[in-house]
């Protein structure tokens, strides 16, 4: 059954591809599993409809027959569920590690970076913002320090490409030109992953909503 | 095979089970999975043995002969899997809808939770400290606000209990005596998982390693 996902009507990061729809599009491009899109505009965020699958008013959802999922890291552990071998690994202990690269994206990542861009976006204006950047930069960074040190030389964090890297290079592009450069392993990592056939048509697609999107404004 | 996980050897919390390991202990608990626990003092955390386990220097790990996992919610959806019908319900929608939120509570929900905790212990002595607070309660304000919606009078927030609300009342706790207590819905949710005899032994087991740590200091 083909699923139906949701993503901005009007991405706020014009075709950059770092709202979280870009990464369910992969992991259906990685399953080779074909996809529908309904675009959301911002004044339906709130609405009962938009709220009924997805509580806190985000993107993306992901519906499939009766089945209605939000969270984007639930969403890929879906498809790689349903499309053994795409995504995930057979061994069952390889597996449980792909998992916790997933987990780890999503909290352990994701948390200052979200904490940069509340900073960035919400606190530039404040006479601390500035003030309070070092501290918020020194979390980041130290994460990142120990993304870089266990990576290594591999190309991917445990074995063969799988949800957990494509989950982390989610979370790491949003850092692109920022700090991240000053961690070459981990420029290189995000490099290879965007190589991949499967991120390519993911990330024109997204690009495409946006470039519609601004030819009809 | 009977699994070693690892817990602080002086838990900051002075026992009142907010540390990540509660969430395996309980998890571990509603499983009938006896456990081993080892306990790491502060100075191992940055060690390469520790590292080798945790590439963040955190706890909890867990061990189970050739496996070596990190991330609480790895964690506990290994333990599920290794013990169905214990923490997730065998329907694939259900379980998925499950999964789903385990990721909400370390992502949508954790993310605010932490902000509003470095606040509090790191911000504190900031002159700007106390002017940043009110935007930090009003991110995290709005997304108690959407969950206690969602769950409305229901006692778990998709059909049985299952590993997405342990995951999510763990997140909630760290908010107790605190904001929660402008959502009685949240409140009644937390104290009715708090009710369970696995979260009951859980919680008693990290509780004695912190009144052993101070009867021996």
């Amino acid at each position: 059954m083909k699923p139906t996902i949701t993503a901005f009507a009007k991405s706020p990061d014009e075709g950059r591809g770092l709202a979280r729809d870009m990464r369910v599009r992969w992991a259906l491009e990685e399953a080779g599993q074909d996809y529908d899109v309904r675009l959301v505009p911002w004044e339906d965020f709130g609405k009962p409809a938009h709220r009924k699958l997805q509580p806190f008013g985000q993107i993306p959802t992901y519906e499939e027959g009766d089945l209605v999922l939000f969270e984007s890291g639930a969403i890929v552990l879906h498809i790689a569920d349903m499309h053994p071998g795409a995504l995930l690994p057979d061994d069952p202990d390889a597996r449980a590690r792909a998992i916790m690269w997933m987990f780890a994206a999503v909290g352990t990542l994701e948390q200052p970076v979200v904490d940069m861009e509340v900073n960035e976006y919400f606190e530039a204006d404040k006479p601390w913002g500035a003030e309070r950047r070092p501290a918020v930069e020194q979390r980041l960074r130290r994460r990142l320090a120990d993304l870089s040190t266990r990576l290594g030389d591999a190309d991917w964090l445990d074995g063969d490409f799988s949800a957990g890297d494509l989950m982390m290079v989610e979370v790491l592009l949003r850092l692109e030109g920022q700090m991240i450069d000053e961690f070459p392993k981990l420029v290189a990592y995000c490099d290879r992953a965007r190589e991949r056939p499967a991120f390519k048509r993911a990330f024109a697609a997204q690009k495409a909503v946006f470039e519609q999107a601004s030819k009809e404004a």
